[in-house]
């Protein structure tokens, strides 16, 4: 089969490597129909996660066909059409068993397994492990498009961003960084009642696409970010704001739109030590969350989608093949220069 | 009167100053029969809270009696015994009615107002704004020293510590210093029903202490601090960590300490920005809290006091008079030195 494999810092190629195939009988093996890249891809190209060696087959988020299934498996069937999700999972630990697989000790600590510890989806077949307890059956009559973004994206701005910052009716939220992953936050935070959705940016674009998926203000960053954001409360600040960078200037910022007892979450992936004002905020009652999306709200998203409440198939703003892989990771790469959100990548 | 006034930084005196009179109908003036320190005070005293100016009588924790009453009180009447709490709260605006007097709009943004923005119990009497909403009855039976810590470090350990960090039956839990208000953390978590509660500090009084009000393991403080207290988890370190004492070191080590899922509330007043390890924070899913007491816990404190679930007189090491109020600043400025825990201060 082919594959996008990375060899260091830098360097990838699409190649030929051997066939993905069962290897425990809890396995399956899918033939990927639909791809695309995430910012943690960047990352590890840019040689910033350690445990990505030469030879790993880059991606986490597909959807596609079942080939070949282990002895064990029960839930899928050669034919079925899934989506597999950023987050292996056995099912069994105790952090599994508490909704938070991200943590799954059986795979290795971290869920996020393919592309970084495992070979991963950006290839036209993929090793499946704990495949029962890790895939999702696609919905009939959603197309590809539509699914794709579930398997890491919208989960991860709506756990992440909306649920751990506990977003309830009547909040003022703030999204700081309206990249795909805040517009999954954007897209997602209008379902619990939020009575202002104010996204932060220093595109134009990005901010044109948060009032499409639900904004209801937006502001362009400056020097009058903060209080931009605050003359559009009371004044106080915003009961919740999501952090969609990760950097330390944009979690400080994030920290600012607070009003007192209000919820920080940060969602953006943070490469250095961040600074924060404790001698500030301290007294100001407020609660900061992080974390790596656990996609246990998967079924949730695709009763969502197939509803039609989350049009999510709009984040695809590109379309690639497979053997146009270096461009699509050159445009993602650069996606706000090319007003993209995020690419679809198919085999031909 | 006599009271303790402030006089710029490092300077205080017991001196004669004008009776605190009723002044709003809804005020009462009470005669304070005990009264205590707080940390908070000392900052103060050092020059850390610019809001405190020349003039003000310091102080916010207090038990006595209601000598006069505004017309628009209802609740209350002379000669009633009370808890003065450390905030002070109208009752009426949005952060009160969410249960989150620590903000209350009415009082100035923050309930904090005694020896702060508006005269202290550290007084021969104390002028009570809000009484109705403010004030506590002190239940029959209960001595002031059950009482007066109820007004601010018991509910701070709790509600800031073990209430904010979610402390459910069977979580372990790390305390990360035990003076005072490490030790009403310590105090209450058992009653949440944790599995494991480990006091961690430097000093070996305090730890003998942490053992007395419900420990189940202390760690003295050293190069091994985090690996001892991962010791005695799974590995994995805690679900709950509480920092009780506002150094940036010390909030970083309280941070790690904590499982991925687990909760860091900081109760530790912080005088500098912390710089967090956010680039390996960010994906263990947990979950950082912080802020001012609010005080709303005190019927259930009051409660577990009287129903000898809480020892509260326990937190009391010192007795000193008014007259002997610089003594008192001097023990508890140097309390671990003197194997003090908190001061009761009386008339006579």
């Amino acid at each position: 089969m082919k594959a996008l494999v990375y060899h260091g810092p830098g360097s990838k190629a699409w190649e030929d490597v051997p066939d993905a195939t069962v290897q425990e009988p809890t396995d399956v093996v899918v033939r990927v129909e639909t791809t695309t890249i995430c910012g943690t891809d960047l990352h590890i190209l840019h040689g910033d996660v350690a445990a990505v060696t030469d030879g790993r087959i880059l991606g986490h988020e597909a959807v596609g066909t079942v080939t070949a299934v282990g002895d064990a498996v029960r839930g899928f069937a050669v034919g079925d059409r899934v989506l597999v999700p950023a987050i292996t999972k056995c099912g069994r630990c105790e952090y599994c068993q508490r909704g938070m697989p991200s943590h799954c000790q059986t795979v290795g600590g971290i869920g996020w397994i393919f592309g970084h510890l495992i070979d991963g989806t950006q290839a036209e077949l993929v090793r499946v492990p704990y495949a029962d307890t890790s895939l999702y059956a696609v919905p009939e009559g959603l197309t590809d498009e539509q699914v794709i973004f579930l398997a890491d994206s919208l989960p991860t701005g709506y756990e992440v961003g909306v649920l751990a910052g506990r977003v309830r009716p009547g909040d003022t939220v703030a999204v700081v960084g309206a990249g795909a992953v805040g517009l999954a936050a954007v897209l997602t935070t209008g379902l619990w009642g939020a009575s202002r959705v104010i996204a932060v940016d220093t595109n134009k674009f990005r901010l044109q696409k948060a009032l499409e998926f639900g904004a209801t203000d937006v502001v362009e960053v400056g020097p009058g970010t903060v209080e931009a954001v605050k003359a559009l409360t009371d004044g106080l600040g915003v009961d919740v704001a999501i952090e969609a960078v990760g950097y330390p200037e944009t979690l400080r910022t994030t920290a600012a739109l607070v009003r007192p007892g209000g919820r920080i979450a940060n969602i953006g992936v943070h490469g250095v030590p961040v600074e924060l004002p404790m001698q500030e905020m301290w007294i100001q009652n407020v609660t900061l969350t992080m974390g790596l999306v656990d996609t246990v709200s998967i079924p949730t998203l695709l009763k969502m989608v197939a509803g039609g409440r989350i049009p999510a198939e709009k984040m695809g703003t590109h379309s690639f093949t497979f053997d146009q892989l270096d461009e699509a990771y050159d445009v993602f790469g650069n996606a706000a220069a090319h007003e993209a959100l995020k690419v679809v990548i198919t085999p031909s």
